[in-house]
């Protein structure tokens, strides 16, 4: 079984591009990737392409733009978790023989889909009865500072972290640093939830170049990074329990993937974790075991989340600061972490990191059927 | 490098089902898959689902229903061949030593997403200048004539053939056969084209559970079918010449197949091919090298590609007969393949058949970007 690295990675600004299209961002953020592994574009032997509302055959107008003829590729969808689903299969075919370099990309024009927020599928009976995203979200919200005691403010310094860490990130939606006042004072979405605490509408793509052992080893520039688990869950009510403050499927999803990767939570340097809203990092960093139960709003207080701090987490930005265009999400993750993990990581530099993790979690925000979670860890 | 083997197959009937949905009829074909291979659902470990416009998370509600939490699971979309992806996706799972059993699906409710036929999208510039698929292949139909001499009577053969072959079927969508005098009297779609000759808007799944060799030797019943190849290919423009009496993405896709199969064009007893319209089948046989190019419509007046000629084509029905819900016919052409290699073909059981062959081609007709091609081969 070979060993899968990460040889190039590649991103697009993330944003609003009204004159662009899906395919358009699909292939600069690919194009980026190739250059960054220093490869011909012509030893890519595959590719897979994650996307959620960009309908028919997205990778296919992807690989028509860079001129790459007959490459097998598959268009995959998992809500939030397609483009990290993407980097998975583009693993799960190298792992298999089938091929030695593979594209990952992800990508999002969501600006052309929805006008403003996201609205739910017409036929879905929780929405219709206000169970949408930011409804729920906020009910777990409200669960948690009831079971630990968090208060409004110490939520408001999740928006406050990551958007500091965005300030810092050339391709970040927002480089604008807000305070808790302004997170506490921006508008009511879902109360105890305003517009800072939510993830916004987002434009963008990113995309890695994935090797064998054996290719990395004859293609590489010394910078490669290992992928060392990409896991993969479906979440259904029977793998969550009545609690609203804990993540079952994130933990079962994590624990595959250290089990993989030979490591344990504590082993981790870095995060990019699934902050859909500023109450989802905190479920998902405990979930994921990397801070105690009912803990993670003190440590981020006690500033245990920051760049310098013991365990950054989304030092790119995460979802709140670097934007959340959907397919793409999961790739950027990936992304940040091969550039931190190489020492690329700019103003945001995290001294000496060797092992990263990215989570992002689809679908259903809790208990409920459609969701689906991936953990992926990556090694210097 | 495990082989890998279908242990069950299912599907629903196709047609019309005004009352289901794609997650209850991709549940239905699932569980007689899981019901055919003999084994408990529990020993399934992962499952991929193929479909085109069902939304998100479709194969996570699929699982729900079916009560088969926590698995890891990607929905695949490539076209029309987004079933045959599934099953592609699935095998290389399997290969990677990533999982042993795994469901592969394909889901369509077309009468729910478009009234009448399919109409494309709406940035589509083709088919705003008349390009539309219909229009396509009539051009290519036209163009096949003028080359060959292939009269309209000989195209009319094909849906004859597959209509006949649906009606012996009872999952096919039309069970009545047709004539010649019919199809040529059938109301006009794009000239040389009449209703007959397209492909119908239809509901369905199909499912097949796949296995590595050990874990087919473990669970299988004895009726085990190889796959031996599962090959996939993206068109761009630079793939295809200026003929559009020949297709060479199909060709260098199925030279894919052969070549990991082991075998050669001559070797097929059966084919599964992708008739959307009925010159599309005479275009995918010769560009498969089942019937020497120009030389298909006389070989149907002779009755070679019946199901008691040399080498019967689309003895399913066909998506003429059989019907086409775009993201499960590449999952019902491997389960008719498989059905056929046991013997269980029924009244159109094709004696002593060894070797089949499934083909699929998605997206644009001719020659243009967006196209995804598949050939599976699957040995007794």
């Amino acid at each position: 079984m070979t060993d899968v690295y990460v040889l190039g990675a590649g991103m697009t600004q993330f944003g609003k591009h009204p004159d662009r299209r899906s395919d358009d961002l699909g292939a600069d953020a690919v194009r980026e990737a190739i250059d960054d592994a220093g490869i011909d574009a012509r030893r890519i032997e595959a590719a897979y392409c994650g996307h959620v509302f960009q309908g028919m055959v997205t990778g296919q107008r992807i690989l028509a733009q860079l001129g790459l003829a007959g490459l097998p590729l598959s268009n995959v969808e998992n809500a939030c978790s397609s483009g990290a689903t993407a980097v998975r299969e583009a693993s799960l075919a190298i792992r298999a023989g089938e091929h030695d370099v593979v594209v990952a990309v992800g990508t999002e024009h969501l600006t052309s889909r929805f006008r403003g927020a996201l609205t739910p599928d017409p036929d879905d009976p929780e929405a219709a009865v206000g169970a949408t995203m930011p409804g729920v979200y906020a009910m777990r919200a409200r669960r948690y500072m009831e079971e630990t005691g968090m208060t409004r403010e110490q939520l408001a310094l999740i928006p406050v972290k990551n958007k500091h860490n965005a300030s810092l990130n050339p391709l970040a939606q927002f480089r604008k640093p807000v305070t808790v006042e302004d997170v506490l004072e921006s508008r009511p979405i879902a109360d105890p939830l305003n517009l800072l605490d939510c993830s916004p509408v987002t434009d963008g793509a990113a995309a890695v170049v994935l090797a064998s052992g054996e290719a990395a080893k004859q293609l590489g520039n010394g910078r490669a990074i290992r992928l060392a688990a990409s896991a993969l869950r479906t979440g259904v009510v029977e793998t969550e329990p009545t609690s609203m403050t804990f993540e079952p499927l994130t933990h079962m999803t994590a624990t595959d993937a250290y089990e993989r990767a030979g490591i344990g939570p504590g082993d981790v340097n870095m995060a990019e974790v699934h902050d859909c809203f500023s109450i989802a990092e905190v479920l998902r960093v405990e979930g994921l075991g990397l801070f105690p139960q009912g803990k993670y709003p003190a440590a981020v207080e006690a500033g245990e989340a920051d760049l310098g701090g013991r365990l950054p987490v989304n030092p790119s930005g995460g979802l709140l600061g670097k934007g959340h265009p959907l397919g793409a999400t999961g790739v950027a993750q990936v992304v940040e972490i091969v550039r931190q993990l190489r020492g690329e990581g700019g103003d945001r530099q995290i001294p000496d990191a060797k092992v990263g993790l990215a989570h992002c979690r689809g679908g259903k925000a809790v208990g409920i059927e459609g969701a689906a979670c991936t953990v992926q860890i990556l090694v210097r």
